[in-house]
């Protein structure tokens, strides 16, 4: 079998294993054996464990704009909802899992990015490529009328970001969703609300 | 030199090592070195790597409670105004270090809570405690009228620890301080102001 039919397996069998304990606590010879790779192969299939990471963070991002596309990206519906309908189905993804693992970008940006420049700088591409996403059904909200167009929409979409990532590390500290039912319940209307006239 | 002195300098070696790189990425050979101790003797000093990291925390949080004592404890400044010199603070603070390390809380949070249960309720005990004491000057604010009251003090206090979290992320991907000015320009006051009358 030649290499590189090794590659998909152990990307996404070291997805499971990195998202659930950390990148670092992650050695390379159980991502190649996870990946039903000889252990001691996986620099045959990735120049180093960092060149594994940004193919691991763009696998796990498929996922992230799947989730965004059919949520923030459905024009057919008013922004704010669309917006919603996107956190509320992380949240539902984050209720499956215990809230255990908490979000790939976000716990490597905790853990990795001191470590690697690499990483890191994928890292903030991810996250632009994220906020953007949200920042255009802020925009259309701005353009609506819904949403405060006072302020930029890739400023309101950081903050959505950002105060979803935090939720999400005290979700995964609790074991609860509490901190990211209040991001829904609390912070999403009170950040996009437009001024009262 | 009896063994219980080398612990204060062993943590507070750790604890640089461990906010820089992370704690799966850090060594306990290297943490008993850095501390002045032979690297060998770390299990002298402490029962597991997880009792350390325990320790580690405490230490890190008396500064997390002075920092709040010089700013949102101090009742004699308006409420708003204590919330706002505390991230203010905090801001300065991660400047100087050129966002690089973040929060140990945060960090911990994304990298060793699916590790360690231990340190998981640990860091589950300290995030309380840390919203508890932002959650008295919101609640002050609140009964001054200057915050608005129709939702929990302490569920506004874990929105404001959990968009920083998140924006500490950013701010460490990026390598600047933009969502942390992000959640002080915009989102401490649309999360914060009373209801139009």
């Amino acid at each position: 079998m030649p290499a590189h039919s090794k590659r998909r397996p152990i990307v996404e069998a070291g997805l499971a294993l990195v998202h659930r304990d950390g990148f670092a606590r992650t050695g390379v010879a159980a991502i190649a054996a996870a990946g039903g790779a000889p252990k001691g192969s996986f620099y045959n299939h990735f120049a180093s464990k960092d060149a594994f990471g940004l193919e691991l963070l763009d696998r796990y991002f498929d996922d992230v704009r799947d989730a965004l596309t059919t949520t923030v990206a459905d024009t057919a519906r008013p922004p704010v909802e669309r917006i919603r309908a996107y956190f509320e189905l992380l949240g539902e993804l984050g209720e499956r899992d215990a809230y255990a693992r908490g979000c790939l970008i976000g716990n490597l940006s905790a853990e990795a990015a001191p470590a690697s420049p690499e990483i890191r700088v994928h890292l903030g591409a991810l996250f632009e490529a994220w906020t953007l996403a949200i920042g255009e059904a802020v925009a259309d909200g701005q353009a609506a009328g819904s949403i405060r167009a006072d302020v930029p929409a890739a400023t309101l979409a950081g903050l959505l970001v950002d105060a979803w990532q935090g939720a999400l590390l005290r979700a995964k500290v609790r074991r609860d969703g509490a901190p990211l039912d209040a991001v829904l319940a609390v912070l999403v209307p009170a950040l996009l609300a437009p001024a009262a006239p």
